[in-house]
């Protein structure tokens, strides 16, 4: 093997398209797949290939769906909530999803304003969300946004925007996690903790 | 998405054969292909189909390969070498290939000895490798196995396997690792290194 087979250097270097693979690393998974999981490695490449052609968007609420209408935008019960509840990617839907808390409609923006990497309003569908605002059939946008200085930024611009439409804002608290030691938590998240305090 | 969509549910499953990825990993994975690379996700589908498909072993040092001799084997220079080095996997020839220090041939058992697992000599191919010994070609047998259990086991049989014919057998060296410090080196590797010290 002073070179390897074309197929095989291929394989690895495509493996370097996962986030967190590293030369090495997509060199043991390529020999580990060729090794003892040729059938696993082959369902992976057709699963692959499927999910990369067949998995579109929601038209209404841009989530990843291979239908025109995601499960959560097509079922009745959903479809006539009030509220709606604005997150920055899938995996952020996901994780608000498995608190089983939720019950209303989610926008996904996939991604969070950012001018100089080009991603500017139309980049995350809010004219579709106004378009959907202006319907008057939303009550409540709960701004789920990362409290991160992307994810602060975009929830100010949205909530600019929600100001015509007869809306209430909200947006998730902030303070101390579940669990978490007083003593380690950022100066930050403890001045918002303070502020936010609540009657006991 | 109370739901995932099949396809993508799909995907984060299939993802899960990659050694060291877990459920969470998985759909970082798939979810980060989607957003950001689906054409570099569907070009790791398709090298993953056509090297699971295309890649078969070399007839005669069962190396991975695309053809029936590997680029190694079908190299004359080194086809004539009189040593063979047994290594386990084709990511330890790849990395002996790397010192360039090495020009003989390989012979790659993929795996060694285990009995409970069903892996006996014939599954490392050793009626292939008694062949080729007793063919008379080759005057040194190096035993470059992993210095674990199974690989001195599998040394150990190897050896007993050469005894037949008259070749020379060694085995890689062992001792302290360039750039260790003594005072962390383990206790059975200091053995090794005190009873195999050299003249300086």
């Amino acid at each position: 093997m002073a070179k390897l087979p074309p197929l095989l250097q291929q394989l690895i270097d495509a493996l370097r398209v996962l986030p967190g693979v590293g030369p090495k690393s997509a060199q043991r998974m390529a020999l580990q797949l060729l090794e003892r999981n040729r059938s696993g490695g082959a369902r992976l490449g057709a699963a692959l290939t499927a999910a990369m052609n067949g998995i579109g968007q929601c038209q209404q609420c841009r989530t990843f769906s291979e239908q025109a209408l995601c499960a959560i935008c097509s079922d009745p019960r959903r479809a006539e909530a009030e509220t709606l509840c604005i997150v920055g990617s899938a995996a952020d839907q996901l994780a608000i999803e498995q608190t089983g808390q939720f019950q209303g409609r989610y926008f996904v923006l996939m991604g969070y304003l950012s001018p100089l990497d080009g991603i500017g309003p139309e980049q995350l569908g809010l004219d579709l969300l106004a378009k959907q605002l202006a319907s008057g059939s939303i009550s409540e946008v709960i701004l789920a946004t990362n409290p991160t200085v992307e994810g602060e930024a975009t929830a100010f611009y949205i909530a600019e925007l929600c100001q015509q439409y007869q809306c209430t804002v909200t947006r998730l608290a902030q303070g101390l996690p579940v669990g978490g030691e007083l003593e380690y938590i950022d100066g930050s998240t403890l001045a918002h903790a303070l502020s936010g305090r609540k009657r006991f």
